[in-house]
C-alpha cells in the first residue's frame, strides 16, 4: 500500500502545498498567497491539510512544513524573514491542535537538502552539502547519512559567515558576510556596479538603466553569450567559491549540490563555481575531487523535502 | 574487569604513548622523540605498543593513534605537517602487520575532541565544537553525539577558512585564513607588530627585542596585569571570535571547548573570546547562549582521545 504525506513550503509570497507518495511522486499540488501573522498561518495550514487530502482523494500519514528562518528543534519559528510577525512562535505545537497527525516544522533549506538527498542530485551521498543561492544563501547538510540540524535547530546559517571582515556592511549589520556577495542580491549589486562603470553595455541596454538591472537581464545576456556577462559570472562564481571552500574545510562533503533560484543560470554558473572551488582548495594533491552539481528538484524542493521529512516521522 | 587501551600522539617533536583504562584513567605514560620517515614511524609505534604493555603490566584491547594532518577514514596519512615524509601513507594497514589488535589512526584534533567529550569539558554535550589554538588552528566536532570526520576524514580543517579575503597571504598561499590571525603564530605576529610600533613596552623589555617576542612573554605580561598585553589579547580574541562565529553559524553547537597550547593563558583569553562571540553573533535575541569553556584534558588530550577512540572500536 502506498502511503502519502503532505509537504508545505511557506515562501516569501506564496505557500506551496504538495501531497506526495512515499516514493516521492507528487500527486497533488496547490498554491495560496502566504499567510500574514500567527493566527492566519495556523488557520491556513490547518485548512490546507484537510483540503489537499480531499482534493487528492488520499489520506496523508504525516505533515511536514518548510519555512525560511531559524526554526528550533521543537518546531518553533524563532524568526522568519518570510513572516516577520512570527517570533518565538510554537508552530508545530499549535498545528497539533487541528492536525491530528505527526507534524514536523523545519527550515526550508534543510527540507530542500533532504529532497535532493532522497530524490535528487544528492542521492546515495552520505556527506552532502547543499547550497541554495537565492535572495540570500541557505545551506543544509546531510552528515553520515543523516540530516544535521545542530543543537538548537539553527545549523546551516552559512550565509552569515564572514569572508571579508573589512568589507562593506551588510543589511544584517555584519561586515563582509558571504551572502552579501554570493546570493542573487549580491549578483544584482555586482551587475549594477559594473553597469555604472560601463562594463556591461548589453545588460545595461536590455534593462534601460543600472538601477533596473535584475537577475533576468544577466541571465538573458549569458544566454546570448555576451562576454561581459560571462566575465561578471566568473567574478560572482569566485565569490560563491570562497564560502563554499570554507564549508568544505569544515565539513568535508563528498558532493555539493547547488540549488536556489540562481540555478536557472544552469551549467555556466556550475562550471565556473567548480573551477574556482578546484583552483582555490588547499591540498588538491591528496584530496578526492568534490563535484559541484546542479540541484534537480527545482522550486518544489522545500515542500517535497518537508513531505519526505514527514515520512521519516512515521517510518 | 577493566579493559585497557593504548593511545599515541605523534607530535611535532615527540611521540606520547599512554596506557589508559576504559574509565579514562592513565596508568602508564612514556615519551619518545618523534620518528622520522615512514619505516621509523611504523617501527617506533610497533615497539611502543609492546613495551608500554610490558611496562604497565597490562594487555591492551585496541590501539589509537592521533597525528596532525589529513588522515583518511581508512587511517592513511595523506599529509602530516609533523612528519612531512609521510604522504599517502597507509599507516593503519602497516601497523596491522605487527600490532595484532584493532587499530585506529585519526587526526589529533579529532582525538582531542573525543577526549574532551568523553572525559573533559565537553561531557554530556551532543553538539560540541572543539577549537585548538596552537601553532595553527585545529578543530573537531561531535555532532548528534558522534565524532564527525567527513566524507574522506578531512573535516575540521577550519584553520584554512578565509575570513579576510583581501588580507595578507599566509604561508599556505591563501589570503586571510583564520589561522593566520587566531593561532599562536598569529598572536606572536600581532605582538611583534605592536612592539615595533611601541605599543607593548613591558613585553618588549622582557623579550629584549621585537623579534625575540614569544608567547611566554605575552603570557607573563598578562599575569602581571600589563594593560598593553590585555589590549593585545582583546584584539586577538576578536580574531578568534570571527572564525568561531562562522563555525557557530554552520554547526550550531551547544558548547565550544577552547583547547591547544594557548589555553595556558586561561581565563583572560576565554572571557574575551566569549565576549566577542556574544557581541558579534547575529540573532542573539532568539539564540540560546553558547558557552565557551576551557579544555580540561591538557597536553595529553590527543593521546587520551586516541585511546578512547580505540575503546570505541571494541565496545
Amino acid at each position: 500500500m502506498t502511503d502519502y504525506f503532505a509537504g508545505f513550503d511557506i515562501g516569501g509570497t506564496k505557500t506551496l502545498a504538495l501531497v506526495v507518495s512515499d516514493h516521492g511522486e507528487i500527486v497533488h499540488e496547490r498554491r495560496e498567497l502566504r499567510p500574514h501573522g500567527p493566527e492566519e498561518t495556523v488557520d491556513q495550514l490547518c485548512s490546507l491539510v484537510s483540503e489537499v487530502q480531499a482534493d487528492a482523494g488520499v489520506a496523508v500519514s504525516a505533515v511536514g512544513i518548510g519555512i525560511a528562518g531559524a526554526i528550533s528543534r521543537s518546531g518553533s519559528v524563532q524568526f522568519s524573514p518570510n513572516i516577520p510577525e512570527l517570533v518565538d512562535f510554537p508552530l508545530r505545537d499549535l498545528l497539533a491542535g487541528c492536525v491530528d497527525l505527526p507534524t514536523i516544522v523545519d527550515n526550508d533549506a534543510t527540507a530542500a537538502t533532504w529532497a535532493e538527498h532522497q530524490l535528487g542530485a544528492g542521492r546515495g551521498v552520505d556527506d552532502l552539502l547543499y547550497v541554495a543561492l537565492g535572495t540570500g544563501i541557505g545551506t543544509g547538510f546531510v552528515l553520515d547519512g543523516r540530516i544535521y540540524r545542530g543543537a538548537h535547530g539553527f545549523a546551516g546559517e552559512s550565509g552569515h559567515i564572514v569572508i571579508d571582515r573589512h568589507g562593506g556592511t551588510h543589511i544584517s549589520g555584519v561586515r563582509g558576510p558571504w551572502e552579501m556577495y554570493a546570493s542573487g542580491s549580491g549578483l544584482g549589486a555586482l551587475a549594477r556596479e559594473w553597469a555604472v562603470a560601463g562594463r556591461l553595455p548589453a545588460v545595461m541596454a536590455a534593462a534601460g538603466s543600472a538601477d533596473a538591472i535584475r537577475g533576468e537581464h544577466v541571465s538573458g545576456a549569458l544566454a546570448n553569450d555576451d562576454p561581459d556577462a560571462h566575465a561578471l559570472l566568473d567574478v560572482f562564481a569566485s565569490d560563491v567559491a570562497v564560502g563554499m571552500t570554507n564549508l568544505m574545510y569544515v565539513l568535508d562533503p563528498a558532493r555539493i549540490v547547488l540549488g536556489g533560484g540562481l540555478v536557472d543560470i544552469g551549467e555556466p554558473l556550475r562550471a565556473r563555481v567548480q573551477h574556482w572551488v578546484d583552483k582555490t582548495t588547499l591540498g588538491g594533491a591528496f584530496r578526492p575531487h568534490v563535484p559541484v552539481v546542479l540541484a534537480e528538484m527545482g522550486s518544489r524542493s522545500a515542500a517535497l523535502g518537508a513531505a519526505m521529512l514527514a515520512r521519516a516521522l512515521v517510518s
